[in-house]
């Protein structure tokens, strides 16, 4: 039975929840097909996630693989394929809960770095899991920096083979997952020599346990790094090599290639390098970034309207908590960023495909842009939807702080995306560098990508809003978010020149202004994502009311943007004190609005309860319940020796005399 | 042997850092008993924390009871007592591992609540641990507001006794530590009723246990509420009750008593209840909060003088993470505020102090006061913490990730520090409720207590500061947040009247202005903890650089403050943008300064290598090969089932053919 104080939420959609999932997942075929595959994956035991907040590391472990071996026998036994419209379903459905990521990560290098031959001979074996592969790129010492990598590959031309060595403890291979306990090969990523000469870094294929019976090979120790702060699915490794050889066919060789008298060959282009980067960015937005953030909003708000307490007006019942202003403001801003998010992804996505097609045409033009947008905007959306995860954690008090809600395993994995796959602080710096390029270029009266040319418009007019009603302007609002990015990007390149100017340094110059620069990265993600978000808004039918909710969200977006950096905006005179109180009145006036539709925008996510696997964020919300029955059955919930041996001795004073 | 990036550190310290050791202590007395404690507990192996990252929750708290048990032997031989000098350092040298924790609340309770009688019966048998107590007041349905409690007494005047009943499953006690597995007694608050008549919520001393063999007493369910996002060591309990029955002598009976006839009589002042609160909150910023935070601060910063990673110029070897503005930027602003709530965290000590004498000698004139400070500073500390060991984490990168670094674990326990002993936004809300009310009697002429006085001088200057270094004075800045707090707190007061005068009801408007009411609170915070922090330095001795070194830590705490909260200090123009841009200029220059002493800084906070139990933080940084040794003992690195039961059939082809 449906707890009243939720059913209540749901009779006063002013929208249709289908209709607006069917937009979320590209239309209603879509929808459904994701729907079976959901059905099919949660209808079978073996893809549970009821115990994972009560198992040990091992324990998970241990479940990952059984998952990721038995899934190969559900997807024949369903009919699904790679290369079917029901496999990027699978991971979402799957929540993630599965080992062997590594291993596609293993065939997806060998298949973009591989010769053809190498990929002929490679890609079966791993296809049919004839090996279990990973990818050793990290070292104990070197993340970002991947020329600093310390591992070497030498070239014995007398054996045509590879002697591999990790030399100190800090280039010993750390974290790569599957390497751990199940990988039996890996990429691994060294600095190649040959007769004496540095090339710089290579993939290499590497056996590193045995085929018959995953015993390490010679020279290899490899291991567990042991308790994180999630994953403990993942069996991340630690790879040491000593003098392990390979043949010298074992290089990856589509870009270059060591003959056999040691001539090194250089061919292709390395740009693709780039593009592959920006795939892997792309790619993990939706399923390891929005994902968790909607699930998040989804049990945060659901639990909002079933949790009372305190009273709004004395006399009455106690209230629900969402009607609470300061509650509303913490949640509701998180429900308006995982819209513009997906849409932002969206818009990603087809940048992507559209920078796909160029470079089979064998024009890389867009890379540079497409490099700036992935990193800025993965920096962006990891922040801000880690962020959204623990305001939703927080907001639902003690018992969002149960491992049963679902929020803490949430977040310790959200948190994650904000350092792989390059850390954040790094990657804002790369869009910022782009930026500067672009702005001294666009200035210059030279050509710029699509997405900076509003660079090359400085105004310094001021906001013309009049009231607050002006505020829920698509065009004020987001010409004020142009605005603010170029101010700081232009303030900073304007610091930088003067610091090289008056003599400093280059690199010095640059590390001086590394704050500024980081803040202006963020202001133009910020403004492509309102200015995304405003036109989907447009472009959306006018029917059935997903329109006008989706622009409340829109302007909600914007406008807490702005409410929570005032002074970018204040800085220079563009708003004005007296408008800065429009936006404030206009935000917090549409949080009593967005507040009414709450429920309907989570239930769009259409997240089942299995998939949530959370006491607080069921649809039924029987919250109080499900804690009570979950928490019986935790492990917790058995005996303890802790009585017979501490317990009782001190409570019947048998304890050796003190 | 010191790792040597390290060692060049400490060799170049501007200040003495035994001598800023003594001061944070309060004397060099202090800092030797603190560290004699610390001596004997971590030369005892019951207390190692050496496996914690590998223990499950049943083991954990196994342990803590183990530690908490052998605690009574260690205080006995060490002739350590609870009024003496050593007893406040233990708990911090057991990092909070440690059991019974409740025990210590369920005895203050009876001692704050009970009637001399009920004191002389409970206490000593409590003392002497023949009883195991805790505290049940929160439910599954309720925390904040305590008047919500469904949990009922009702008086049987025939049997002189209470009768409890958990009535409904909301009603269930949800929380209390030390009483899902451990606890033979507990503390339960329950609303009282005399013939049919509710009288509110009292306290009850409720047998749950049986003392013989610890079996669970009729009427009484109990149990753990299973895992959460740590605390793992804490058996953290429900309890349900039915018709159980207690003598009417266990209503602990200080300020109210039902007599045998049924009469209800009230005695005494409950005021005193709020300031058990205020204890509790004021004394928990101590050992819960500022203690990770000055450890997350001591690993991230070893680390980050430890780790090099690209290169800042050409040519030159990898540069120490730490000269990257960008992490100084993360780091130097969490160290600052570190010292600064160790300074505030004085300042209400001692505040508290004296309202403590005043108390006794029946003068409640500084409750009010007393309640606005410690409920702001709370939540504004604990907040602030928080988020400074989240920073602290991030900036360790993959590493900080590891539960190795030891700060998840940091990160996950200080979260709940926002949640218990009263929920951060409800506090800010009182604090700005007494704000609100000082500041219209201010307005009227009244007297206001002397925290809050500022709020009647409203000025309305501008910053008188004309150049970067101006910002430098703690005049300048301590009256820019003053400027702030004021404004912000006689913008929302205007707002709240403006609202009740066009009609909107009381309840309503000040709900409508709870998001500002929080921002006046938190300014009102932050401007005291500024001041006081410009107070301490000017107090301090000018030898041996600490007044120097504080100094520029307090510049750093302030200006961190404003660049992170611009729109604040533009908004009315009080500050212009040209100045803005100097305490831009002026707050980057400063992190510049105190990167130089950063490791010293944290070196005064005396951390043991044990008690940081971190790979990353020890005092020698040999970071990589403490994780390496420390991985290699992971329980993942034992033999899993996983290969035998599922990829050695996957590998071999073996699976039943698909």
């Amino acid at each position: 039975s449906m707890n009243p104080d939720l059913a209540s939420e749901r009779q006063t959609a002013s929208f249709s929840v289908e209709k607006l999932t069917a937009l979320l997942d590209g239309g209603t075929e879509q929808t459904r097909i994701r729907r079976a595959v959901v059905e099919a994956i949660e209808s079978d035991p073996v893809f549970s996630r009821e115990n994972q907040y009560f198992q040990t590391q091992n324990e998970r472990y241990e479940a990952a693989v059984r998952k990721a071996v038995h899934l190969q026998k559900k997807m024949h036994e369903m009919g699904w394929t790679e290369n079917g419209p029901e496999y990027k379903y699978i991971y979402r459905a799957l929540s993630g809960d599965v080992a062997f990521l590594l291993h596609r990560v293993f065939m997806r290098s060998i298949s973009v770095l591989g010769s053809d031959k190498q990929i002929a001979k490679w890609i079966p074996l791993a296809t049919q899991h004839k090996l279990i592969g990973s990818y050793a790129q990290t070292e104990l010492g070197h993340g970002t920096y991947l020329q600093g990598l310390e591992t070497t590959a030498v070239f014995d031309t007398a054996t045509q083979e590879f002697i591999l060595n990790t030399p100190k403890i800090s280039a010993m291979k750390w974290w790569p997952g599957d390497m751990g306990r199940s990988a039996t090969h890996t990429v691994v990523f060294a600095q190649l020599y040959i007769h004496g000469k540095c090339y710089g870094i290579h993939p290499f294929i590497v056996q590193i346990r045995s085929l018959q019976d995953h015993s390490l090979c010679p020279g290899v120790t490899a291991g567990d790094i042991g308790p994180k702060m999630s994953f403990e699915h993942i069996d991340n490794g630690y790879l040491l090599l000593k003098n392990v050889r390979i043949p010298r066919e074992n290089m990856l060789s589509k870009f270059c290639e060591v003959r056999p008298d040691g001539t090194y060959v250089r061919q292709g282009s390395q740009q693709i390098n780039y593009f592959t980067m920006t795939t892997v960015r792309i790619s993990l937005i939706s399923d390891e970034v929005l994902t968790p953030l909607m699930k998040a909003c989804t049990i945060a708000i659901r639990y909002s309207v079933v949790r009372r307490q305190s009273k709004l007006k004395p006399g009455e019942q106690e209230a629900k908590i969402l009607d609470y202003q300061t509650q509303q403001e913490k949640l509701l801003p998180q429900l308006a960023a995982a819209y513009a998010f997906h849409f932002i992804n969206d818009y990603l996505q087809e940048l992507f495909n559209r920078g796909y097609r160029e470079i089979q045409r064998k024009n890389f033009d867009m890379l540079p842009e497409l490099h700036a947008l992935s990193s800025g905007f993965k920096a962006v959306i990891t922040q801000h939807c880690t962020a959204g995860v623990e305001i939703c954690l927080r907001a639902c008090g003690g018992h969002g702080y149960s491992l049963l809600s679902g929020l803490p395993s949430l977040y310790t994995k959200i948190l994650a995306s904000c350092i792989y796959e390059g850390e954040n602080t790094i990657l804002l710096l790369q869009t910022a560098r782009f930026l500067i390029k672009c702005f001294m270029a666009a200035n210059a009266g030279q050509p710029v990508p699509p997405s900076v040319t509003y660079l090359a418009a400085v105004k310094h007019g001021k906001c013309p809003a009049k009231n607050k009603l002006d505020f829920l302007s698509p065009d004020i609002y987001t010409e004020a978010y142009q605005h603010v990015a170029v101010r700081l990007t232009s303030s900073t390149s304007a610091k930088l020149q003067d610091l090289i100017q008056s003599g400093v340094k280059k690199h010095d110059a640059w590390n001086q202004c590394t704050v500024q620069l980081v803040q202006a990265a963020k202001a133009h993600c910020h403004y492509i994502a309102v200015k995304n978000f405003a036109e989907t808004v447009e472009k959306l039918e006018t029917k059935a009311g997903i329109q006008k909710i989706m622009k409340h969200l829109c302007d909600l977006f914007a406008l807490h943007g702005i409410f929570s950096n005032t002074g970018a905006f204040l800085h220079d005179g563009y708003t004005s004190a007296a408008q800065m109180d429009m936006v404030t009145a206009s935000y917090l006036d549409l949080l009593a609005v967005i507040r009414k539709d709450a429920v309907p925008l989570v239930d769009a996510f259409d997240f089942t309860d299995k998939s949530l696997n959370s006491a607080l964020g069921s649809y039924d919300g029987q919250v109080y319940q499900r804690l009570y029955e979950w928490a019986q059955r935790s492990p917790t919930n058995q005996m303890s020796p802790a009585y017979e041996r501490y317990l009782k001795p001190l409570l019947h004073n048998t304890l050796s005399k003190l």
